[in-house]
């Protein structure tokens, strides 16, 4: 496992990087526009929503992360750019054009992005002063304003940024802003991360690197099961560092790299799980023992011979996110409650065979289910326990086979159904 | 489409039923025990939970309904009767011996149901002093005692009755009781209807009716997306009415016979969503205009081009359950809040393919959204419609073939947390 050192600068932390952030007046006081620049041209990588609906960003930015080259990141909060008809298109690429020409680059070299309301149009008037005041007052010290302007319900911004020493002694940096918290809650929200490194990597194997450790992080944090219109991680890599280019996964420095990555990713994905709409925990999923297929099949897939890797993957992962996603699980979390009958009755309807008397649950610690009974548990103990700012659930499906995943969520307070219920569009 | 009346007498409506609830003492101060005895055989039929976790109710009633034939119906609440052990399997079996001996008949031919607490020893000595209660008061006045008996955190009890003229001038009679109201929430609920008949009707057609009914009815609600280990549907038809015997789904009778049943089981279904936990209204989700696959693919089943009718069905019921079962769109139901982004996005991440930009979103009566873009709606005129008890939601795929699905669900409020939360295991 490489040697990584977490660092202070978020989202600037790389050399070559400076960022800033503004109030336009978008929807409120806090700043809703941030910008991130590269000094020179940079390979972007990029994973989008898999949701059928689209925000015009996420359609754009497909196409423009095609070019595999970019030297900005712009965005807005408080608007989502989604769902407001086709002059949402120019919009965005007017967002783009605008940092274009003040920076001086192609416009299809800057990638967008925006949170928030769905259906209304981009209030552009607002966000050209915001890009304006953004592009005077780039710097590379922090990523505190940028960060703020990406927040929606977020309570806290999230920078997270560390250091890893490759061949020949180069160092290289990775540094990220992110924002939650909930789908497009109150309606507005959504997942975001930014991703900067000085690293010299080359396009394709970045672009590998992000979708897989975006899988394993950001694909695991579920904070109401609802999926944005506009969920976007982005990165640039400018090559600033002055390593020999990593052009594999598969060396040393690739692996090196890839880690550090990933535990950016990481701690930005825990952060939105924390950080979740209401909540008062952290709560981590880990599901093991489960099977791969053939022994054991989804119900509706039960004439697929013919699984991948991922789909594979997917079985101790489909136990994890229905036992995070349950509300009853995680209503039950926020009582303090050690409710596992829930947590089993969640693992029954994940889609997944099993022997329910093999199970094993263990609460925050506390072994409380085993051999198709409660273990003798003290309940008060393990409601203290549950008390904790993190909680781990463990599952056992005690399956040949013994794969495993993990997820992460948060508990489910009065706070999500107030944030949720008492907005109005 | 056959005529039915609405009558009196819930599960007693029907000749020849006699029912009774009690007190048993296992939880509270309310009827938690209910019995339903026919004078004579009747056959049964009966579908049970999907969930792999299972009472022992449901696992011995699986095994009972082989055979065909059932004389009672023995219901308890406050306690599930499920993951706990073996001793729970020689329970579930006693209560059924209690009342056959009372009544007289094989204890294979008395079906058995509980509703509560997961995890916990049935308290026999309790159900027993309950069963002797229900045996000395059955009666077939009403159901309003045997109703009570098996409710969880219903707020009130449920049943229904209706009458059918089939050949012959024959009438019969059609009557349930059901309960809700959440999973196992607070930690005690689960699915039961129970219905009785006095028609004459072979085994094997009975069934076949009674699963098609429930697809469309109690498998079409949703309170919470969580599925209980103790869901139950049974049916008791005796005979007693006289009518020339039903021995097809397709005849006249049969036709006539299946519709009202259907239109019980519609009719507690509709009042179970009703009365889902810290529910304030019914929601109706219809989804039109969807395209048999071929055109469509759900993502994970692209490869699979076999779908058989009831798959096929299942798409435009997919992006109904997504929308009923979102917690952002309850929430926005809860502040009647009319946030179509919300339901947009919900459909976005059904799995089903289709064009954002054709679909069309019809609120309470109000079209909030069409041509990818919102409606010039009056937010405060539709805010007010969806303030009525009473609220359905249209979502218009406007795919060739147009297929459609109808779910119903309830709207979330603090009071399911409430419920679900402060309640202790």
């Amino acid at each position: 496992m490489a040697k990584f050192t977490t660092i202070e600068g978020g989202v600037v932390a790389a050399k070559g990087f400076r960022c800033a952030g503004a109030h336009a007046g978008i929807k409120r006081k806090r700043n809703d526009v941030a910008l991130i620049v590269s000094d020179v041209d940079a390979v972007a990588a990029g994973v989008f929503t898999q949701n059928v609906v689209r925000a015009h960003c996420v359609i754009a930015n497909e196409r423009r992360i095609l070019g595999g080259v970019a030297r900005a990141i712009v965005c807005n909060s408080g608007n989502a750019n989604a769902c407001n008809g086709e002059d949402g298109a120019s919009d965005d690429a007017r967002m783009a054009s605008l940092v274009a020409e003040r920076i001086g680059c192609n416009a299809d070299h800057v990638l967008t992005a925006s949170t928030g309301v769905i259906g209304v149009a981009l209030p552009l008037d607002r966000i050209e002063k915001g890009i304006e005041a953004t592009c005077a007052s780039l710097q590379s010290a922090n990523s505190d304003g940028a960060a703020e302007g990406i927040m929606t319900t977020d309570t806290y911004p999230k920078a997270f940024a560390v250091e890893v020493e490759l061949s020949g002694g180069h160092t290289v940096r990775i540094g990220a802003i992110a924002k939650g918290s909930g789908m497009i809650a109150p309606n507005m929200a959504t997942m975001l991360c930014f991703v900067t490194t000085d690293a010299d990597i080359e396009r394709d194997t970045l672009q590998a690197m992000l979708s897989r450790c975006s899988w394993y992080t950001f694909n695991s944090v579920s904070v109401d099961g609802d999926t944005s219109t506009n969920d976007s991680v982005l990165v640039l890599a400018n090559g600033q560092a002055g390593n020999t280019k990593i052009a594999s996964a598969a060396s040393a420095d690739g692996a090196a790299f890839e880690t550090a990555l990933y535990n950016v990713c990481l701690h930005l994905a825990k952060e939105i799980a924390r950080d979740g709409e209401g909540a008062t925990k952290l709560v981590e999923v880990v599901v093991r023992g489960v099977a791969p297929p053939g022994n054991l099949v989804r119900t509706w897939e039960a004439n697929d011979k013919t699984l991948s890797p991922e789909q594979r993957a997917s079985f101790a992962r489909s136990v994890a996110k229905t036992v995070a996603n349950s509300n009853l699980v995680k209503t039950a979390l926020f009582g303090n409650d050690p409710n596992w009958g829930r947590i089993l009755a969640a693992v029954g309807r994940s889609g997944v065979k099993f022997e329910p008397s093999a199970v094993e649950i263990t609460l925050a610690g506390h072994k409380v289910y085993a051999s198709g009974q409660p273990t003798k548990f003290n309940g008060y103990v393990v409601s203290e326990a549950l008390k904790a700012k993190e909680v781990t659930i463990e599952i056992d499906l005690h399956q040949d086979g013994g794969e495993q995943a993990t997820v992460w969520t948060c508990d489910f307070s009065y706070d999500y159904v107030k944030i949720n219920a008492e907005y109005h569009t």
